[in-house]
């Protein structure tokens, strides 16, 4: 829905006399917007997908020791399998939120405020798949694989909500 | 979107053993998350209605100053009563923080990161209301109403997005 938000600002500026000069720009960002969409569609998708095997690990027994070993070693694979996805979404939101500082700099002043909130529900997404991950790290044996991908989450969601914040507030500025 | 991923968690912890203890009141947060959807859903259609008679007196003719006078009067009327329903939705997006405070606070584990990412959802809602609220006081003629509004707006913002982060921050913590 940000994306999607973001791609608007794009229409409701291309083709307009006042906004000639950044027209070009504004046609590259929207077709990049419609890309990272139809990528965050199939990630969705995606994240469905490898949350099944992981769903039918859980379910593994555990009563003898060579069961739990199994069983361990099963649901390690299918934690870091499912956590690849939720990574790929926070990176895929990250690449919405600087389109949308874009789209806000460079956006028709009837649109903009549409820009606000496409950054808003980037963010919120963004947060949210980091919440996706952390749920997978946890529960994995390897922490220093865990650790690292924790450090690349934390890493993106503190590049990434302040710019957000920043895209949000030069809007709201632009519009009092 | 964000009140129906705290009504999940509801869901996810009534019934319960371990949150026998809590269900009472988990049952009331529902009840309320659920009047909340249904209010808000009513104020998003209400905000398209608002807007008609809005875009209409934009295109009021201003030609003489018998016709400046009118329009800018119908214009008033239609951005101080369009100016209502952001302002109520952003009310009811605070509410439904408020809700989420209670369901992560008393919310099932395996549920917990949903109200997290319902926090998250019903922040970037009331951001998004705020900028709705913006458009309408900047073009108000009578000052000192756009003023009390905005100071609202500020206030309803200041206190809500800060909580929201605490809410969400906690649920993070809760998963790491």
């Amino acid at each position: 829905m940000g994306v999607a938000l973001g791609h608007m600002v794009g229409s409701l500026t291309v083709g307009k006399k006042k906004y000639a000069e950044v027209e070009a720009d504004v046609i590259a960002l929207m077709s990049e917007a419609d890309s990272l969409q139809k990528e965050l569609l199939k990630l969705v998708d995606r994240d469905a997908e490898v949350f099944e095997p992981l769903a039918k690990a859980y379910g593994l027994p555990k009563e003898t020791e060579e069961e739990k070993n199994h069983k361990q070693k099963v649901m390690e694979a299918a934690l870091k399998n499912a956590c690849s996805v939720p990574l790929d979404i926070m990176r895929a939101c990250c690449k919405a939120i600087e389109l949308h500082e874009g789209f806000a700099a460079k956006g028709s002043a009837i649109a903009i405020s549409d820009a606000g909130c496409g950054v808003a529900c980037c963010k919120a997404a963004l947060l949210a798949a980091s919440l996706n991950v952390f749920i997978k790290t946890r529960a994995m044996t390897d922490r220093a694989y865990a650790e690292k991908i924790n450090q690349e989450t934390d890493a993106l969601l503190e590049k990434y909500t302040s710019l957000a914040d920043r895209v949000f507030d030069a809007v709201a500025k632009r519009l009092r």
